[in-house]
């Protein structure tokens, strides 16, 4: 068996069997296969497609393709929850402290931002000091003294998903529903939790733009959850404007702890929905139970303080949880007005590219964020707007016309629009 | 623009733009394209298809990538001839010492074998000291001074063919009708030849098994060369069976010398035909003239004569011309015998891996070549043979069991069998 025949037998459009899978995710971990060879085997997926079975053989190799971290010797049920990249969406920040105020321990593996999307582990260092790379011990420790922790997988964990993400990034493989689903429940697979969430996003600033797309893919990654035994559901979501009214980390950190102390906007209401769905998940309560007891976590302060101790228990500043104005930002203020009069329409992905064109996203993975830069919403999308108002303002350094440039490309004035709604389908495993 | 979007758009099945494609042939040559870039490319375009004007856009590209040598200061036709690669297929050694006594001048550009498909310039070094690098100042003038020459195109040619080629090689992508037209035609516009006979091989030894394809294959380069001002001609040719009797570069140098002598087969067939439409379309001869001059030119032995001077205007010992048993063949001589009683059928391509086995051919571009081992058929495929009754001669060296054992997998004994015809369609650019 060679590399190059399962590409050539992918290409021809044949079902691979389940050696022919393993013999090439272990050749994609040991160097076995050239970045090339990777390459026209993503795209040779792309194009022919697998069958679930062939999905579910994939995900499973590159879950064991590196170390598995051993399940924390706590009671209870361990939750985490995905989302497929947003943009504002920090979801996790709010979710995990109402969640581990509940009693629902959190094991949430994170990751860092790239191209126009943030990643949750670059909004963490938002506290100075904050560790995202515990050790597969020290994360459970933290699980079973306060109940969750956030942090990124380490190195060793799916060596074989993190080669073929470097490849597809630069060769445009990542839009294939089949190695989206391997690659995002490798990562599951290779962790501990008992329930997780999917948040797969479509529209503008998603990779799939259609909600059809997004839902293929929910149900696929639901299946495969179902196939390796874990309790996997998934909720589909619209990305077509940003989730809430900040872009880029300190503003974002200030928005989710905002939301924690009562804010209320599409981030406040997706993230409480999540929270609300694992907590069914996990402690099999009726809807409107978990949904009461979620609401009461917020209004107690409970999920607040619960933050605040997660933030110092990965070594982060915590008082700035109080004390938001402790993140600071970019020391030039730009107000970007409206150039037509209409109803507000907000490209998400605009504005996530204008957030890296600041300086607060990442190019490539060895690029460093700054915290300080970023975009606040003064208007939301479908609201009404006149020529001329405040639409957002732009935290940045030096010269920024570019990014400026890209946040007004960003807005539209059409004389009717109504964004579509933000939480679409729900999928537990008993229905796909 | 960027080669991420390129392949991205190919990807969708998109018609590149010749903007596109002339960015993504650069990035290729430079360097701006990465290996995985390229194999993402490539299994789009294997899986999507090209539309002519791109095909042609692309070959043209490559074709530019490089040095484009000057055309020699000579009157008259210049031809140059291409195969697609098959099994004891020397008829390069045929036709250009047979059209060079008839006056039409060859600026024969060749390759080196790889896999199983024998090279023309390797077998050229079986002649101890020919040189198969010539520059291109002294390849025009041994074209002026004795009527051609047979050189590998220069490393500054066509680079972005050559590390296309180097990529599809490992990644699965050889067999795409656009990718191989591209190829081909590439290395021939950036000749100087005016008539190009090409002959495209279908069948168990070929690149492409299916006739259908190598006629498709033919129509479009046919149709590129028409596009580039180039007259590009085109013959189909069976390739199930090997060619000639000889497969191994002395076994096959002795064999070409035996048909420039007189010696009748497939492989003296199809080399004379070709020479015959070369000189049909370089003289604008009628068909029936044009092949009584090439049968001329052997029963002469003009041909012959022919070869001796080009063998020695390159620096090879062409006393071997007139005395073929200078070129040695291994010391080990195993005769394999029919396994059953029945029409003898050959697979062609067994034969040049077991050929490849014995270590006369090269797995990767910097292998070493032993010119002395092969194998030499005693039967040819069509014929009956009886159990027992000798099939074939290998020579070799050492320890020989598996490339002995591909020897017999070659044969098969069938009841009834017509090997097809060996040349198919003939392809004019007046007719496609």
């Amino acid at each position: 068996m060679t590399v190059y025949e399962i590409i050539d037998a992918k290409k021809r459009g044949a079902e691979l069997t389940p050696r022919q899978i393993r013999f090439f995710v272990r050749a994609v971990a040991d160097g076995g296969a050239s970045d090339a060879q990777i390459a026209a085997f993503c795209m040779a997926v792309l194009l022919r497609g697998m069958t679930d079975e062939e999905c579910f053989l994939l995900t499973e190799a590159m879950a064991q393709s590196g170390e598995v971290p051993p399940r924390p010797p706590v009671g209870g049920v361990i939750a985490d929850k995905h989302s497929t990249g947003g943009v504002s969406d920090s979801t996790t920040l709010i979710l995990v402290p109402v969640l581990c105020s509940l009693g629902v321990k959190c094991a949430k593996y994170s990751g860092r931002g790239l191209g126009h999307t943030g990643g949750t582990l670059d909004k963490l260092e938002s506290f100075p000091g904050f560790r995202v790379d515990l050790t597969a011990e020290r994360f459970a420790r933290q699980i079973a003294q306060i109940g969750g922790a956030i942090s990124g997988q380490t190195a060793h964990t799916v060596p074989a998903d993190k080669r073929m993400y470097v490849v597809r990034d630069v060769t445009a493989t990542i839009d294939s529903i089949p190695l989206i689903a391997s690659s995002v429940m490798s990562k599951k697979l290779a962790s501990f939790a008992d329930v997780v969430l999917l948040d797969v996003k479509y529209g503008n600033g998603a990779f799939l733009p259609a909600e059809a797309d997004a839902e293929e893919l929910a149900r696929l990654m639901v299946r495969i959850g179902k196939r390796a035994g874990r309790r996997v559901c998934a909720v589909v979501t619209n990305m077509d404007a940003p989730l809430g009214d900040a872009v880029g980390c300190n503003l974002e950190v200030r928005e989710a702890i905002a939301v924690l102390g009562g804010k209320k906007n599409d981030l406040a209401a997706l993230s409480l929905y999540l929270a609300q769905k694992i907590l069914e998940e996990a402690l099999s309560l009726p809807e409107a139970e978990a949904k009461a007891r979620v609401r009461a976590a917020v209004d107690s302060g409970a999920a607040l303080a619960k933050l605040e101790q997660i933030v110092a228990a990965q070594g982060g500043d915590a008082r700035a949880v109080r004390e938001p104005e402790r993140l600071p930002l970019a020391p030039n203020e730009v107000t970007v007005r409206a150039a037509g009069s209409g109803v507000c329409r907000i490209a998400a992905k605009k504005l996530g590219e204008a957030c890296l064109l600041l300086g607060g996203g990442r190019q490539r993975a060895e690029d460093a964020v700054d915290h300080t830069v970023g975009i606040l919403l003064q208007k939301r999308a479908g609201e009404r707007v006149r020529e001329g108002e405040p639409v957002a303002r732009v935290y940045c350094r030096g010269a920024a016309d570019e990014a400026l440039e890209r946040v007004r490309e960003a807005f539209s004035y059409p004389p009717e629009y109504a964004p579509p709604a933000r939480i679409g389908r729900y999928f537990k495993a008993e229905e796909v």
